[in-house]
C-alpha cells in the first residue's frame, strides 16, 4: 500500500437535530473536512452509516451526499458494519487511495436517529445482533451487554461502582469538546444512583444516541506539504461470531485483539507507544474489555486503570479524551469517524484542556455489534 | 493497481426461498465460489446488500456471513448502493486486492425479499430514491421509471411494443439458465397484454424481485495458473443526482456514460470490442438508456437494436444472455454479482445455447436508484 495521510477533518455537534436532515448534517461535516484540507472536491466519497434505510427511509445514501455536497459525479458508496460503519468506511477509503485507484477519498460517517421513538430505535439497534438466534429470543442490544457485564463482575469480583471512572472521565473530557452531546460532569454518587436500564447497566454506563456527522479527507502522503503530517500507519479489521453465545469466551474481544495486533504490527508500535486511545465505550463494560484485548491491562483488570487515574488525559493510557461515546455521544454509523477526527485533533494539539501532552501516536477502535466487527486504526504525527 | 483476476464463482437459484435464511443463501454462493476456485478461505469478505436491515431485521451482515461460512475472524464489510450494491461490493473487494492489502477477496451479493408483503417491499425499494423530494411526494420507484419511459416514448416517437424485444430476449435466454427465477418464453402479444403497473410500464416491462446470492473470489492475477484466466481489466463507478428532477436531461444516464467511458479507457477497449454486455434491465426502458449511454446506440435509438435482432446471443450486442434482471430475476443487492458471475460464465464458454461464440471481453453494468449510482466492470479472458 502507498502511505496515506489525513489532510482535513470536519464534524458537527452531536445533538437532537430535529430541524436538520441527514444530507444537511453529512454535508456540513464533509464540506468542513474539505475546507480544512484546502480542497474543493474529492475523487471518491465513502459514507459510513448503519440505519438510514430503517430510520430515515433513505438508502443510496452515498450518491445523495455526493449530490448534495456538490461533488458532482464522483464515485460514492456506503459501507455498513453496524456501529463500526464509520471506521469501515474509513478503511474502504484508505484502500482506495492506497491502491492508487483514487487520488483522494472523502470519508463521512453520519447518523440521524432521534426523530423516532425509543422503541423504534431500540429495535433498529438490535439489528446489529443476530436476528435469528439472539433478537428472536427477545433480547435487546443493551440486554446482551448487560449479560456480559454481569458475567465479568462475577468472574473477576468487581462492583458496579468500579466502572464509574470510565463514565466520569468521559463526561469530564466532554466539557471541553464543543461538538459533544453532553456537557455535564458526573460523580460516583450520580453514577451509582442513575436509572437502571438492564441490570447491571444503568443510564450512566450507557452512551446516548444522537444525530451527527464527522468526516476526513484522505490523500497519498507522498504529495503532502502540510505540517504536521498525520499519516495512517496502522489499519486492520477483524470479525468474531455475530452471536455472543457462539464464543468460547464471552469476555474476550477476540476481534479487538486481532485487529489491534495487526495494526500494531503494520505501524511498528507496541501498546506502550500509544499516546491516546479513542476506544468504543458504548457501555462501560466495553471500555474494560477493549483495554484488556488491546494489551493495556491484564484480563479482568481493565477497571483498575480507571480506579488508578490512568485513563484521564494526564494518565498512562488516556482514553475518550473528547468525551468518548459516553459523553460526546454515539450516532452509531458516525462514531468511528468521530474517533478518527478526535485522534487527529490530539495529534495536531488542538484539544485545549484535554490535550495529551506531546501526543504523537494515537489509536482509534470502533466496534460493530457485540464485538462482531472491530476495526483498529493507528495514526501518527510526522 | 495490481492486476486482479476472478478465480471462482458461485450462485444460488433466484426464487422465493421461504424455507432458507439470508445467511444460508449467502453461504451457498460463497462456498460455491471458494469451491470453484479450489480455495478454502479468503482474506476478506465484501457483501453487497441493500435491504437486510429493513426486510430481514439484520445489519452487521458481513460479520454474520463470515461467521456462518467459517471464514473465521476475516475482515468483513457490507457495501450498499441501492440496487448497485453488488457491483459496489465487487469494486471494494477489487481495490482491497489491487492495493496489495488483501491476498484475496470473497465478494457476495445477497438479498432476501419475498417474505414481506408487496406493500412493504415497494416501500423498501423506494428508499433508493430521494426520500425527502421524490418519495415524500408519493411516488414509487416504478412510478419514477414510468415517467422516464413516457417521456422517452414522447421524445423519440416509440410505441410500447417497440420495447418488447428486450423482455422477449431476456425470457428466451433465461430458459437455459438453471439459476434464473423465470423459465417461460413470452411473445409480443403477451408483452402487450400483461397487467399494467404504472403506465406505460406493465408487468412484462418490469423485473421480478427474488431471493438469491451470487459470489466471486478475487485474487492477484500474477499468481494465477488457472486457464482461462479471467481478469478485471476495467472498473469504474460514477454518480448522478439522486432525484431525476435535478438532472438537465432525464433521458441521459450520465453516470452510465461516465463509468463506461472510464472503464473502456482503463481496459483499453471500445464499445465494439465488447462481446457480451450484462446490463441493468430493471425496466425495459433502462435497457434502451443503458445501450445509448454506453455507446452501443445513438440517443433515442436503443429500441432499434432489439427490433433489429442485435441483442440476442448471435447479435452484434448480446445483452442479458442469462436472462437479465427481467427473467433471471432482481434480488436487488445481489444483482450486480449475478451479472459478474454471468460474464465470467460467458468468458469461460459455459453458457450452452446462449453462449456468445468466442466471447473474450465482457461488460457488466449495475445501476443503483434511478441512475444515481452506476458501476461498470469489464472482464477479459486471457
Amino acid at each position: 500500500m502507498h502511505p496515506v495521510a489525513i489532510l482535513g477533518i470536519g464534524q458537527t455537534k452531536i445533538d437532537e437535530h430535529w430541524q436538520r436532515s441527514l444530507r444537511d448534517l453529512a454535508g456540513e461535516a464533509a464540506l468542513a473536512a474539505l475546507h480544512d484540507a484546502g480542497r474543493e472536491s474529492a475523487a471518491g466519497l465513502f459514507v459510513g452509516n448503519m440505519l438510514s434505510g430503517m430510520i430515515d427511509n433513505q438508502n443510496n445514501l452515498a450518491a445523495l451526499i455526493a449530490d448534495w455536497t456538490g461533488l458532482g459525479s464522483t464515485e460514492a458508496v456506503k459501507v455498513e458494519a453496524a456501529c463500526a460503519s464509520g471506521a469501515a468506511a474509513f478503511r474502504a477509503g484508505l484502500m482506495a487511495v492506497a491502491s492508487g485507484e483514487l487520488a483522494s477519498a472523502l470519508v463521512v460517517g453520519v447518523e440521524k436517529m432521534t426523530e423516532r421513538s425509543p422503541h423504534e430505535v431500540t429495535a433498529a439497534l438490535a439489528t446489529a445482533a443476530d436476528a435469528d438466534y439472539e433478537v428472536e429470543a427477545g433480547i435487546s442490544f443493551v440486554g446482551l451487554n448487560a449479560l456480559v457485564m454481569r458475567r465479568y463482575m462475577h468472574e473477576y469480583g468487581w462492583q458496579h461502582a468500579d466502572f464509574a471512572p470510565f463514565s466520569i472521565n468521559a463526561h469530564a473530557n466532554a466539557m471541553y469538546n464543543p461538538f459533544a452531546r453532553l456537557h455535564q460532569r458526573i460523580t460516583v454518587e450520580q453514577f451509582e444512583k442513575s436509572a437502571m436500564i438492564a441490570t447491571p447497566i444503568n443510564l450512566l454506563d450507557a452512551s446516548p444516541i444522537g444525530d451527527g456527522a464527522a468526516a476526513a479527507l484522505l490523500v497519498p502522503a507522498g504529495t503532502l506539504s502540510r505540517v504536521p503530517r498525520i499519516t495512517v500507519s496502522g489499519s486492520a479489521s477483524a470479525t468474531d461470531t455475530l452471536a455472543i453465545h457462539d464464543r468460547p469466551d464471552a469476555l474476550l474481544l477476540t476481534a479487538a485483539y486481532k485487529s489491534a495486533q495487526a495494526a500494531y504490527k503494520m505501524a511498528g508500535v507496541r501498546p506502550e507507544d500509544i499516546d491516546v486511545f479513542e476506544l468504543h465505550d458504548a457501555f462501560s463494560i466495553m471500555s474494560a474489555l477493549s483495554l484488556e484485548a488491546c494489551g493495556f491491562a491484564e484480563r479482568g483488570q481493565g477497571p483498575r486503570l480507571g480506579l488508578d487515574n490512568e485513563i484521564n488525559p494526564q494518565g498512562r493510557v488516556p482514553i475518550c479524551t473528547r468525551g468518548g461515546l459516553k459523553a460526546r455521544g454515539h450516532p452509531v454509523g458516525a462514531t468511528g469517524m468521530y474517533q478518527i477526527v478526535e485522534v487527529v485533533q490530539q495529534l495536531r494539539g488542538e484539544c485545549s484542556k484535554t490535550q495529551v501532552d506531546g501526543a504523537r501516536i494515537g489509536m482509534a477502535q470502533n466496534i460493530g455489534g457485540s464485538g462482531a466487527t472491530i476495526l483498529t486504526h493507528i495514526l501518527k504525527r510526522e
